[in-house]
């Protein structure tokens, strides 16, 4: 029989997410700060609960999928949280991108009280989280990845085991760090081009057919040719993510040059009000430096 | 009947493009600095010139592929250039990776003499040369590219025309902005990562699986899991493309501040005598930043 | 009569200026996790307590200089902190460099008990502690501040009311970006002159003179010369001012790119175990980022 | 009796300095590309030349003030240049910013004409220029430095041999590194400090009494303060100190990240339009990007 599953976290990515879940037939009771997205999964077919501890007392897996450190570290062990009222041998999968530290705490709390738990961020986007296609970068026991695998797939493509709890959220960061700084450089040279006169979608054709191809590069294009930027990943959330990178790599003495600079770009955006445009939209500060205006 | 090709410059990348131009059953002129490439061309099926002037009698179209604007300015105005004794209608395409201002300088020249002239830099590498599947930026006249199309077609897979004389190389530049700052992205993500006592080829799986995919990531997975960085494409050669690009960005107006970061961490490579590593070597010295030594 | 002055922290910095309110005549209560530095203190006249507490209710003002914003929060806030029995009306001056938003909040849950808050973190050095020659910056109410004048100036030569509590913290952490930065500029233009085979006591004569002249050069010239970085002042612990000033400058909104860079400089120092140098010393990364080695 | 001078360049810098030697008693030959400032000196008791090469073959010891390498080159070297008509025995004062590699080239094609040159950049500003107040910075033999010294002494106070040719140029760009870096520290730091609610002036008094304080803060604070930011020293100016910063600091094998990214803000800066304010003007850029306007 299948295992019931629990979702704590319906925002623009759990929300499909957790519908991928029902699609593949989990059982699932879901938790969320918001009453519409509860009410949409219960249309699906979902069974509401009222709080974490309500939802963990209920299920076989709780994936949870929040937006910073202290939510989940809020969900799990605070009041009316998953450690009070958790069943034993509960598999926990946080799928928040959150700092790996924060996540290596959290699951030494748990395990004293049989809470197993793996860390699990993602990639792909909204676009990857509806088409069940994110990758999934897996931190825990690997008897644990294991025993989660399935209910992984029913969201995501690749899924791959890293390493201890922890090695997921690390991994995340470093997949944000290259997501940044990718997205700079397009920027810087998308912006150098159209300074030299040349046509973005000609230029974009012929830079992604070579060594500067990247899945940045084919994703964004349309926004670059557009000269919109609408999310996708918003600048405030990888400005979050900068954040915790910026964090671990002081913490383990890795000095990050670029993605320092990086950071200060996303900043700057912000200060701007375009915190809520898509990541991409990075190369508006650029443009603007240069003396372009998008869309004048 | 073929038209007859010459080519000026049989370097690492010159050898491989010019033997496809035999392949493909174009006649073929070369000329080459260095004695040993032209013996192997001959043996393969071309004829040697004396001088670059000596080329330009002898073809209907005409390649280069050298070092830098020096070379190549050189090669088409200077004395024995190809300038003094080129057939008129001479179709020259300059296919190193030069100043844009400098192309258009010498196109100038050039088109006085009845040559007409495209610049037509390529990405892809070594490897990309060998497989004949280069991606080549084309500026220059459309008609002069339809022209052209043939021939290039023996060396590149995907050739695009993107816009006037110069146009092939600030695109070329573009690309190398992206791919440098792109290599300095996975070289602190993947610093990080180890310090966090991932193992990289797992890690480098996950990364290329999701946003942070490319094909910088995928071509260069080998030398970061053996952590050796034979060439490839040189951080010498590299570091000559960043200052094309920075002397462009003045002239142009457009701030570059991470691909300016990314330069000095070149030239710091160059310091320590790496310069003549793969580009995807300037890991090494993020990881030497973070206290980490590759094996020697 | 002279006030009954509380001095909490006896390091580096503390311990001269504690010797310098004796000198003015403060009866002095003092209190520090090492006995050393406290058995000094009272052969030369002051008396000991057992803990915060234990000196906030015998004395009409209280000093504290400690290493960070958590040591603070502890002695103030904290079991057996200053909190628990300070005398009512008690005036606090903390001179710790801390996050401002966490003086704030100590301000407020201190003033609940009727004490009064001054933040006023010092710059100058171990040399300038010793002086009585510190540069005071402090924020607080003006009624405090002209109270705890005299009081400062027995250790302080310029004293300077910069606004409300929190305006002490933000003013030091504008010196620190400073002198962060001109040490890293000194830096890269001594590297740059060195290469160039300059002498360096000459260079250094030369720019002291114009417009690049300023307090580290003067002050940091003997080291400089020797090639020997003693603290003076730590690179880790200007490493954790960093830290306070780039947590400052994402809540309030500030991008800083350039303070951004250097930050990642002195990490890389504290990976190669040169934390404990004066922050003079990240002049050896330059160096030895440009192939020189400093006589070692 | 007294040696005549001659004086080429007579720009914001040239025009005091040129009277300067007038009021030290020098009979001065003058010429300059515009008539406006050869008619004041004319008027102030100086002689008119029509060439370069006319001023050479009138003097004894012959001072450049011009804005970049080419100029002095044509002007050394070019046709109606000092090298067709010098007085043997000549000496040839550059003390225009240049490339040090360039002077070094000039002073080689000289010296087979017999004409001995030094390279004496300034520093020190229109002020200085006009109290006779620069700083400047020689070389070349350490004989034509003791002949110059009296000249050089009627335009500066601090006049220091430095080695041979080239290195006052060097020594100059190291004093442009250290100026334009510490300039944007103090953009960094007041922007943190305004958006902190201080008020700038009382910060600036603060800062520069303690190891913050230079001359640039103590010369540039009414600028700061008004929020006006007349030149003084351009950032156009600066800027072409920064490519040539930069050109030797790649030809010598010396990375300058902080520099680097201080010369992308400077790039910006002009591209907005600001290339003619003073170069303190660079805290209007960090101050855009942290979403404050200058007088609104």
């Amino acid at each position: 029989m299948a295992q019931v599953v629990g979702f704590i976290g319906l925002g623009i990515m759990g929300r499909p997410m957790a519908k991928n879940l029902l699609k593949a037939g989990y059982p699932l009771v879901v938790h969320s700060r918001s009453q519409g997205p509860v009410d949409e999964l219960v249309g699906a077919g979902a069974k509401a609960a009222s709080s974490p501890a309500d939802v963990a007392t209920q299920v076989d897996v709780l994936i949870t999928m929040l937006p910073n450190s202290p939510d989940v570290e809020l969900v799990a062990l605070g009041k009316n949280g998953i450690i009070e009222r958790a069943k034993s041998n509960l598999l926990f999968l946080d799928m928040s991108t959150i700092s790996p530290i924060v996540s290596q705490k959290i699951g030494k709390a748990l395990s004293a009280k049989g809470v197993r738990m793996l860390d699990a961020p993602v990639s792909g986007g909204e676009k990857g989280a509806i088409d069940a296609a994110l990758s999934i970068m897996v931190g825990g026991e690997k008897s644990d990845f294991d025993a989660a695998l399935p209910v992984f797939q029913a969201m995501g493509k690749t899924i791959t085991h890293l390493g201890p709890l922890g090695a997921g959220g690390f991994t995340k960061l470093a997949n944000q760090i290259i997501v940044a700084v990718n997205l700079t450089a397009l920027g810087e040279a998308l912006t150098l081009a159209r300074k030299a006169g040349l046509d973005r979608s000609l230029t974009l054709k012929a830079l992604g057919a070579g060594l500067a191809g990247s899945k940045c590069l084919e994703q964004k294009t349309p926004n670059y040719v557009s000269g919109t930027y609408n999310p996708g990943f918003k600048i405030d959330l990888h400005f979050k993510d900068l954040g915790l990178i910026m964090e671990s790599s002081r913490a383990l003495g890795v000095p990050l040059p670029c993605t320092a600079v990086v950071q200060e770009l996303f900043n700057a955006l912000r200060v701007k009000g375009r915190g809520g445009l898509d990541h991409s939209g990075v190369i508006t500060l650029l443009e603007e430096l240069a003396g372009i205006s998008e869309k004048a």
